[in-house]
């Protein structure tokens, strides 16, 4: 069985019921929940063993982290407890024309004070396959540009795969700070995903002729975009997902892998949206889950694009899809009749 | 008032709250319901006297089950207590390009090991107009085929009409087994209702030039399944109900009436769906209605599907809409405005 | 900082949880609501200070609803307390062709049995700069046909703005009732809101070359009615919303606000419905906002379309939004994209 | 099978969960209720046919009501349609030393306002064994003195025995109507059932030596209060129930039957909590059924006091116990151990 | 790190929420449980290796039941996929005098019908120190008394320590099946938990002196049933949990561990009930961990019945306590004051 | 009417429901309090005047704790906006022998973090007539023990009386800590509030012959306590809580006031908990309005201590009860009876 190591920070998502606004609830559903962990899900999900690093508090909050990851078959044994806090996130889900709103608490999170010694890095990479991260983790600041650094080096050392999605955060840091640590680490970077806006806030690197907000989307833009990563990180692939935002009910979805000078779009699907937060990792999840199966980039991308399509319509970051339905979309299944 | 008897099987229907799927629930909601249950309780919501004849434990499972049926009205006095479990189904909402998903516990269920002796049908029609059962009925095995035949027997030489939802499950049954029996109780009904799938799995009568799965409808082909299930079995009325699935959350939803060589077809609705299981069921409600009320075939068949169009926007099986409510909708008031 | 005072009924709305009926129904959720608290809130959201000025019983049914007023900013300080009982409604959500429903149980509500003699209505104006009521007032019956007649008086002797919602409710007056009462109070009103509806069931006023049921709006029509109910009454300003009912889950929605023989047409937006109960309300806090703000016709049409657009995406009568997310829709950031 | 007809009012009853307070609510629990409805539920419950005499208005909240009986069996074929409202009350638990809390808003309920003329006594009274009232429905006002004492000479003439709760409540009116109303009405009563404060309340007749806060109880003065009742209005039997309020969350409950100058106590329980409300309306349902069963005073008055002793434990108003387990209680044994 | 393997059935639970009868319940809270399991999460909860042998459908029904172990760190890598259905058991929370309910629906569960050719017991004991298992797994019928038979034998030859919880269920099997086949499996058994009824309906050795219901424990009686069980079984020790049940809402615990011709025994727990299923198996959950981890038998018993006294305090079957929340209470600290 | 300006954290409470522990919980119930607001709450449910003085960030989150004490009538005017998070603690709610259990995570909170330039003490304190503060507020480091002595000393100046409950919290100070900066603050202090615990904590002043855990009292230790503080710090009154904590679900409950060498005592309660947490609150908010309603000491002793006797029958922190309730119950009223 293919082991994939995956390494960020996982946060306790707090959420109203329903579409109540934060001002209005009294209650919050919790979940936990964070870029690398969602993909990390998405692979058990597949049947693939998967392991989540990061740090988390002693206490109860930090262990009902822990439950959630081990409830979903992710290994949890590389895990550090330790520091003081879980990072919190707030999530508000929006409809129609009322966008998603996400309050961030996350600040001085015991990963986010996390030393570069506490880490053995080839311990962790022992008969894994492949190393899974976002820039959301070096993003968090403190030491973590060195220790993702370190990592991205042990990995490669050990002969890992490694892939990284750019997933810019904007509160985390600035556009000149990402930059400069990212262009350090995407050297190593096999399988770079990315969505339009990340590359340009990342790396300068702009997608041509999009309209975010219409979500017209043109697929010469995506490919320039892609074609600058490789050429100038020296990424084998680099995945980009493609979103239509018609409102926060309905968007457009589809996704394009690129790899030696060619581009494979995936089918776009409109998805009527059941919860959005975790779309873009459960892409990653698809594709990793993808290409250590050894798909071809066609049937790759359209794994990867049906996966995320289908997390839309479920409440959660986390994306509870099975090998077989994820198929059955990609297949051209889009019926949703009922399954007896 | 005009009485109609159903008899088949009533399960507990477990879902989890909302969109979330099995393995994310911890809290289920429970109703109780069965295709012939819900056109009981479909009956009694448009003021007609509806019995329910079945067979539950007599433990506080199945008197839950009976009580769900009371609180609407269907008269429970013929059903039968004894047998150790009531059936259970697991069912979970789909949305967008995520399909429904149902579970099915009911083996050996008290009336799947009923006896043919515990049921006196002459004493259990007196008084009645008509009789209406489902395919799923025989489906379960033991000594039903034997039961519902000597039912039909028994209602036709009491001058009830009979109606029957050919509602073919696979789970149950195998296309072979399903059409070996219902071969020999089709020929006692008056009135046959299915969708283009059940004639097809049941009896091999197929509608020509059809594909379920992108939605698109040929009169044609319905025309030609219900002139061979007329042919066949001598059926006064055939009624196929015609859905579009576009997907798990929007489906098109239509039906045709056929008799006397003529088909009526209603309008077709484009149903935002809130839960879609039982939605064949209210059609058979609302048809059974409409012809016990003397109306003609159009006005029939429009009022069937209006009935049914508007299940699709109510939690759990039962269809919970009034004769005024269904007529609006079968008038062409299709916009929702707020009733004050 | 501008002060408007509200003046109406408070009632406890009651509604099932999600899009159960009220017959499924065991629980119910409890929020406090009425047309112009609804405005004051909307009021108090975009930073301004508005009061609401009613009567409640003096017990924790009626502290409910003043509590619920204050938790967002809403001043209560000028309401009375006595009577037996508080207003209620139960609100049933409807969903794709099935209708909302609403059933009243406001009779003999403390307000409605209120007195003329405790209002003292210059000094509840002291300070205040507009005075917003709705044609629902008056139509409680007893006295209060004369008391908002008193408050006209005494808020256009004060220099106050007021602003009027015909708000035509045919289970609490006749039209001929509603014509007699209105046609004494309208002529105090600087700005009067309405829709399509109220105008012809009020005044006979009509607009011509609209199918409310099919969503068509003829501009020319909205214009006459402006025109007619600005000669008849002086009104400086008149609002119209127009809804396109599609079904009970999408609307269009837009409006005009005509004045000076000029009409201004907001865009027209395609609502997906989370709620649509207070939407009218909601953009009636938009309008008066803006005028108090000084924004010209175009951009005040836009703000109070924006803002009940939006509030058809929020659960509850009470629309929570902000300046700037109403700004921001105006704007024509239509996407919904997640706000991180 | 013994039939019994209850008469009275059915209310919704709207609690908040848990244990919060009405201000801290925004959700509350429906169930529909009233003290002959209760005692309705409880005879079903025990195997016997009861119907419900009522009026509720023809709405989905009428229906509502009308539903939550049939749910438990109780026959609703006797009741009217008409009306504008359904009475509610609005109750509050208490714990430990706070006292549980009701807020009646039942004025111009459907019942309340209902005629003479709507019910013809002797049809209603077909078939029956026992009539059974409280003396909350005379206190309703208007014709129901009326409709009350028509009802008791009807059941009188066609020799059916009948029953009444005093159940005084000073919110509906003073003593002196009490007093004077059911002194025309008690002389047709065979069972009188009362606590210690409603003979008092209403006729004047005190316990002596009981203090009802401290929940020290004197049997002499229990029988002094039964024979008094005897004495003056010629009540064949009188039974009283004995509540030691030790706080809002623990109770002491004990009963006592009076008949031809012998008095039998019950055994004294102890009882935690749950919900109170409907304690006193299940005495009557068990003491009924024991009655009507034959069973003697001593042990009828065991039955009664063991199946309200139960009802404590048990959510809203209806007592949800089969005879099995009053039976089983009454025999001794309290130890609460898990039935598998 | 101990490991330990338990092997038994795991179920579905549902119940009511709060304190809602079965029949008032539209809704039911889900989890997963059995005897061995619970006893498996109790280990994991005090830092042991515990893994749980069982089968399960390969549903997502059975897959929620694995992930509900993972979560709390039990080893589900030796469980078997396949089967029907997953058992279910419906639990009813007692309170004051009204007992707890308990309805089974487990017949021909997965693990119910496994075959023996399934288990390959020296593998599954490979590198473990302890095995448990209960009387309720023989019991349900087919070749798991074969198979228990086998799973000791392996156990013993590869010097495991062997536990059985007597646990007699009278729905599964009759007294003299339980105690025909038991008497052929615990003497393999080295640690041996009863209650005084297991001991008296499985194998006839009755406590004398103790009535059940009233809660008065005999120290003799307790001494002399362990006695019996050693001497018969050659038990090494023999552990007796002593419930006296004042009502469903309190009841006294404690506990004695006999060894050696030597009985000792815990303090008397006096526990208000929050949840008391899962009770017997915290007790064992304890105990093993107490001995495994070397305590003398009055520590072992101390802690295993302060562990089961707090499990009462615990919604659910598992036991989520901690070691050291667990010797805190041994330790005399009763109190319950708020932990900051 | 009086004015009382209270000072402090609000932190959002997060806790489990029912009695879930945290790592159960996937649903948290969500308030705003702290020690001081609790105190501003109680006050204003009084009918006095309280204002709560803090910052909380400019989002959503710091909003809702401003929405939920304006709710109950806190004036809120005087809070400033600005910071990155709002404190956050967990809660979990303990039964019979396990404790409730709480988890902070509010480092780093907007108060914590607040300058003295952001208080104008004596603007703040314009037309007040009362200073309440605790321990806490000091004890959240950085400028915080600086600002609490400029607003004593802005109070002192401005006449208003000064009340401080000691509440030592160790996870955010040392005992040492504490000792040095509070014997700076409290010589301001004219009402000193605290329990046996925090007397000694903070300055070493124990009361004899108490054992916390078995809640034994001692009257002369607690008069020996309150005779210390009042001569080493000038204090004029020095009240003091008792609790005995019988278990997580039986507390005893009692207080004194000293003052002039003269201690009262009121009654001991013995409570049976829905939720503890905010009781000491309480009784600071009682007394406070007993001490500012002129009420001597045995009268002011006995309203506080009835007053947060009644606290722990209520859901979260806030005290939601009136004056007539509390006096009911200090009058000696402890019966719980329904109030109808």
């Amino acid at each position: 069985m293919k082991r994939i190591i995956t390494f960020g920070e996982i946060m306790m998502r707090l959420n109203p019921e329903g579409y109540l606004r934060f001002v209005q609830a009294d209650k919050f559903e919790a979940t936990y929940a964070g870029g690398e962990a969602n993909v990390a899900v998405s692979l058990c999900n597949y049947g693939m063993d998967a392991a989540f690093v990061s740090k988390v508090p002693a206490h109860e909050i930090g262990q009902a982290a822990v439950n959630e990851l081990r409830r979903y078959g992710v290994d949890t044994s590389l895990m550090i407890r330790g520091g003081d806090r879980l990072g919190i996130y707030f999530a508000e889900k929006g409809a129609s024309q009322r966008a998603s709103k996400v309050i961030y608490d996350r600040a001085n999170s015991a990963i986010s004070l996390a030393k570069a010694s506490e880490f053995d890095w080839e311990k962790i990479f022992a008969g894994a396959d492949w190393f899974h991260w976002t820039g959301i983790t070096p993003a968090l600041g403190g030491e973590l540009p060195a220790i993702c650094l370190e990592a991205c080096k042990a990995a490669k050392k050990l002969g890992l795969t490694i892939s990284c999605d750019l997933n810019y955060r904007k509160k985390l840091w600035t556009r000149e700070e990402a930059g400069k640590v990212m262009a350090e680490l995407v050297p190593y970077v096999d399988v770079c995903i990315a969505n339009e806006e990340d590359a340009k806030d990342v790396f300068g690197i702009a997608a041509t002729d999009t309209d975010l907000n219409t979500g017209k989307l043109s697929h010469e833009g995506y490919i320039s975009v892609a074609k600058q990563l490789t050429e100038r990180f020296g990424c084998k692939k680099v995945a980009i997902t493609l979103r239509g935002s018609i409102s926060a009910s309905d968007n457009d979805w589809a996704g394009m892998l690129y790899s030696d000078g060619k581009a494979s779009f995936s089918p776009t699907y409109r998805v009527h949206i059941v919860d959005r937060v975790g779309g873009g990792d459960s892409f990653g999840g698809g594709l990793i889950y993808a290409l250590l199966s050894g798909y071809d980039d066609q049937k790759a991308i359209n794994f990867a694009v049906a996966a995320s399509c289908l997390k839309h319509s479920i409440d959660h970051d986390f994306n509870m899809m099975s090998v077989s339905e994820v198929e059955s979309l990609a297949a051209g299944n889009t019926s949703g009749r009922v399954q007896r």
